[in-house]
């Protein structure tokens, strides 16, 4: 990755915790310990990938960082419940998070999830003030929402937890996993500034968001083979042991990586098909496929 | 109570089964073990106290009960959540609700979390939906969003838990969980039809939520210790049995009692002040008093 791209994710990342620091310092609710468990997770860090992403679409096509500041707000939030409420003994099961131990190890599984709803329900509250500025700003929140919704992340994650003992690995149920579990929150990062600006772009930020969704789970899977503890911070090893439906279980290890580089390339010609300085966004799509962590 | 209340509560119920009956029809997601088990809490019926309450006071303010549905219906959605939630083996390991099973004993945990997830988040979709109609419609979705939410009954929810299982009962706690687990969502139930008709009558009808909120808890907590399966559908005896904190914890059953009639005569009171026919609220103040379910 280049030095520019570097400092240009941080400084995206820096205009993002600074919204969300102050975000974590006007929470005043009871008691103490709902206000902990929140801010616990949305404070264990990880790369922002998601707000990340939606600012630099933003700042690409001309929507403007501070526009969309409050929706990646709301969808970091969102990331954040879904991981907690994923990491349940009822669902993953998973003792760490970005190396620490995950909210419930700390808070216990009830406050866990409460955690996880008070922050999906926080999210929409800070979308419904939003919802104030215009038919355009309704528009992303809801997209946001039906993203998070039955019929996207929620329908991933119900068929995650149907098929985690499949003894045949199966790639249409992969693929429907992959694109809803992943890829819907991925794709609300590119398409809201398009629709916070009359549209700009919307088919290419849309096909842009699923491949990206795709190549995030597909580096995810080869991670939980491949990566190490350190730099991920959570449980590694955990899908093979468990049988678990991965990309890594359909297609190898091999052809996985394989289908890394030819998704990488499929978003490159979607970013070329964007034009304007798509240089961020294609050492974007090389920092996902290279990451180590 | 009057033949005239049971009828008309009779037609609320049935202008509201009929827009939830004809959501359910619509539910489209996979797999089908996730739209099974939305499906299955939202049908265990009950008597709709929230939705059927939000109906009437847009009867008599003149605000119209087509207006309000859809927020009835989130509504709905939002306390339907929240019951599947509490159920959890994590939070009050309820295995019964309204006479069947709890959810996560029908679906396993993992689904129950997840049907709650999609619950609360679908409210919010039908609620952005809403938002495209203008600045009041908005408010009123936020306001079921703040009341729904880390200010609100999951504050309660979370006060709820962390008191469990305290060995001395505390009024100030026992208030404040009654105030935002319970009070906060009947509490939308009245102000919703307000906000979308020019604010008319909302400080009246604010204090009513809160004070039928209060009344419904009590009732709660004494049922708990006089009510019968039969009748409730949901385990009894629990509360005393695990040293739970509520009314008749903190007052005794006797003064439980005593200030269910206060705070019926407090209801009454702040109806009289709204005037125009508050013949339906009077019976429905006397139906939450003298529910044996």
């Amino acid at each position: 990755m280049s030095a520019t791209f570097d400092s240009q994710y941080k400084k995206y990342l820096a205009v993002f915790e600074e919204r969300l620091e102050k975000f974590c310092a006007s929470l005043d609710c009871k008691p103490d310990i709902l206000k902990d468990s929140l801010v616990y997770s949305l404070k264990l860090g990880g790369k922002r990938v998601r707000p990340v992403l939606m600012l630099a679409v933003a700042d690409m096509i001309g929507t403007g960082v501070e526009k969309v500041l409050n929706f990646a707000l709301a969808l970091e939030l969102i990331h954040t419940y879904s991981l907690i409420h994923d990491d349940l003994p009822d669902m993953d099961n998973d003792d760490y998070r970005r190396g620490k131990p995950s909210n419930h190890k700390v808070f216990g599984a009830g406050n866990a999830i409460l955690a996880g709803d008070g922050l999906l329900n926080t999210a929409y509250s800070i979308l419904f003030e939003e919802c104030f500025s215009g038919s355009e700003y309704i528009s992303a929140a809801k997209c946001i929402c039906d993203y998070a919704g039955i019929y996207g992340m929620i329908a991933g994650q119900s068929a995650d937890l149907k098929h985690e003992k499949d003894a045949v690995p199966d790639e249409n149920v992969l693929e429907f996993i992959y694109e809803k579990k992943t890829a819907r929150l991925i794709t609300a990062a590119t398409v809201v500034p398009s629709i916070l600006n009359g549209g700009k772009y919307y088919p290419e930020l849309k096909a842009l968001g699923k491949k990206l969704g795709y190549l995030f789970q597909l580096t995810d899977d080869i991670l939980d083979v491949e990566g190490n503890f350190e730099k991920l911070g959570k449980s590694l090893g955990k899908d093979k042991k468990e049988g678990k439906l991965t990309g890594v279980s359909v297609y190898g290890l091999d052809n996985c990586k394989l289908r890394v580089d030819i998704i990488g390339d499929d978003c490159i010609r979607i970013i070329d098909g964007i034009g304007g300085d798509g240089a961020f966004l294609y050492d974007f799509v090389n920092f996902i496929k290279t990451r180590m962590g």
